[in-house]
């Protein structure tokens, strides 16, 4: 049974080596409330996994430790065991689906880890992970639904509470719950006053589901670029400490996700991954009740892939207009393209790529169309020039921002 | 006279509105060296500019107060004034030149100032603000050359000895000198042995060529992405400081500073500025000699705009091979562009973007031209998909990667 004294105890051996994050105050994410954010992204491994393996891991005899430990994942439980691993002087053997971005592979190899890419998807590398179970009596780290496991995520429970004693409510992402019932349940022991809220990707709501139903649901398919948080089917543990101490669960749209994201980045100089930044979400979005609450938001991980935080960021310049694609009809005659550049020069506008297409099959023979992506200062700056352009006699045929 | 006591008074002060930033240890950085980052980004305003122009506000006389105060600046130094005139309750009038980017323009406006924006660049903007200053008899609060300034951007240098007190070296970004002659002097009053070196851009090295003359210099012009460096002539006050308590100075690329950012946001989840990433990329690319040394950098400052921010990425991305560009020519036959799209899937590579162009001025009359963009694992997976479309007989036109 999870118990305080368990908790203080995970506290004490992770003192060794977690880093206490910073809880960083942010006044501009919500209008008229203190949102402090708790960095686990900047914890080493790039988010929390690495407080419950860890703690996991301590706890294991003599002879389990010899035996060698084993995990399945695709992401930052595979890191958290890893380095856990090595602090450990353990050795740890990790199943990763062979379709796991390279960057997290090469992450958790670095760690020391013994890496075994399953073709296939997770379900399949689980699968590999169990046989060699199996075969070598290794202990199997589960990545969330373990009592030592959540009494090391409920580390960041005590943390909170000794940096922000005041603190009237907690935000935090939910994949399989591993996080939020170490947290909640630090939090209703310790100040029951204090709302506790989960919040989860709207294409990935199992516990979302399971808590409405009061009972563990398991969905036929996860979908979200939130992918530390894919999970179908919470656990039993997970789920127990959820409809105890949790108060509320809700969930979030990729989009406002990923607004969140370009927020955090642009306002609080933090990179957080679409798991990490749920909470953020949540709270920017007014899916809580929350209004002038001391609230903290736990920023999980930071572990993105570079090349989609470059999709986070041109979707983000696109929806407040400091990108923006236009297409105009052009009559095919010289000049034209003279006069539209001369027009957006004018505006202060950066051009990007500019692509002059003449007679499509769909256009008039004489016809062509001239495409161009612009930097614009934010929609308002945007909109002057489609005007301009249009006063000028120019058809927009279709513009994007 | 710069001294002790001024500094701790300075850290007194600020105690009651600057964030005491993080110091974070990476070990990733650069092999076998302990690289603490000093979070100056995760400051209020996302820079350390806010402490000196405090600092400095806070001295003024209540007869000065009630004149307001005065800034010219397109950057940190703007935001920085702002919110330290704000939370002195007094009136600040900033100008900056109309070239700046907006983002910096309404964060400096959030804070409450009364902005001027000026047609034209620095120095134009710098002459309003001066004409304003007499008729208004206002303070004009220096960026970097003034005493109580560097006073309160020395406090960096005590709260890293304190957080770190047996460091061996400290890199420090400098424009105008501000931020190093006060966290030199901190340094070596209370610590001698520790090294302390600064870092400039190549294209901005006024310090940088003043330092090596021995003598303050001034650059005809200056030109690079960290902007907020981009300072043609150093202070005689931080000149006089660089020259006594610096042991060296360095310069760094611009690429070299873009892949400091890039590796700060994968590996540290942190957003720097170019000047704020200054330090680091001198550290990464071994421009100094602390190899086993436990060294801090300072990363002054996370303002950069989104914009310039995915265009690094990008780069970054071509660089490690992540991000492709395949210019294949194709014979004018059905069926070709299937055969290369199955050979890029075979290897598991994701197609961004395809433009397939039909005769070119420069080719022959029945060849084409298929311009593919991929994203790939790294330069060695890029190589192997290049190798493949060769052995299958296509031509490869060029290659960017």
């Amino acid at each position: 049974m999870l118990n305080l004294e368990t908790l203080y105890d995970a506290s004490k051996v992770l003192g060794e080596v977690a880093r206490k994050t910073d809880l960083i105050l942010s006044k501009t994410l919500l209008e008229g409330t203190d949102i402090y954010l708790k960095s686990e992204n900047l914890q080493l491994t790039g988010s929390f996994k690495l407080r419950g393996a860890y703690y996991k891991i301590s706890k294991l005899t003599e002879e389990q430790k010899k035996k060698g430990i084993i995990a399945c994942s695709a992401g930052n439980h595979a890191q958290g065991v890893a380095l856990a691993a090595q602090k450990n002087g353990i050795k740890a053997t990790i199943f990763i689906p062979a379709t796991a971005p390279i960057s997290k592979v090469e992450a958790t190899r670095k760690y020391g880890a013994d890496i075994k890419l399953i073709d296939g998807v997770y379900d399949d590398a689980y699968k590999a992970a169990c046989e060699f179970q199996k075969e070598t009596g290794g202990e199997f780290i589960h990545p969330f639904n373990d009592e030592d496991v959540i009494a090391g995520q409920g580390t960041i429970g005590l943390e909170l509470l000794e940096q922000l004693p005041d603190v009237e409510a907690v935000i935090v992402p939910i994949g399989g719950g591993g996080l939020i019932a170490g947290v909640a349940y630090a939090i209703k022991q310790l100040k029951p006053d204090c709302k506790v809220y989960g919040v989860q990707a709207q294409g990935a709501g199992s516990m979302y589901k399971s808590f409405i139903d009061k009972q563990i649901t398991e969905l036929p398919t996860v979908n979200t670029f939130a992918d530390g948080t894919a999970v179908k089917r919470p656990g039993d543990l997970t789920f127990d400490c959820c409809m105890k101490y949790v108060d509320d669960i809700v969930t979030v749209t990729d989009d406002e996700v990923a607004s969140a994201i370009l927020i955090l980045m642009e306002r609080q100089k933090l990179v957080a991954e679409g798991a990490g930044a749920l909470s953020v979400a949540a709270a920017m979005f007014g899916k809580l009740p929350i209004q002038d609450k001391k609230t903290a938001c736990i920023v999980s991980g930071g572990n993105i892939d570079v090349n989609i935080l470059s999709r986070v960021i041109n979707r983000g310049l696109l929806t407040t207009g400091r990108l923006c694609h236009l297409t105009i009809e052009l009559l095919d005659k010289p000049g034209q393209l003279r006069d539209v550049s001369s027009i957006i020069a004018q505006y202060g506008a950066n051009v990007i790529r500019v692509r002059h297409n003449q007679g499509g099959s769909n256009t008039d023979i004489n016809d062509c169309f001239l495409k161009i992506s612009l930097e614009t200062r934010n929609t308002e700056h945007f909109e002057q020039i489609l005007k301009a352009l249009t006063e000028k006699g120019y058809k927009i045929a279709s513009s994007v921002q």
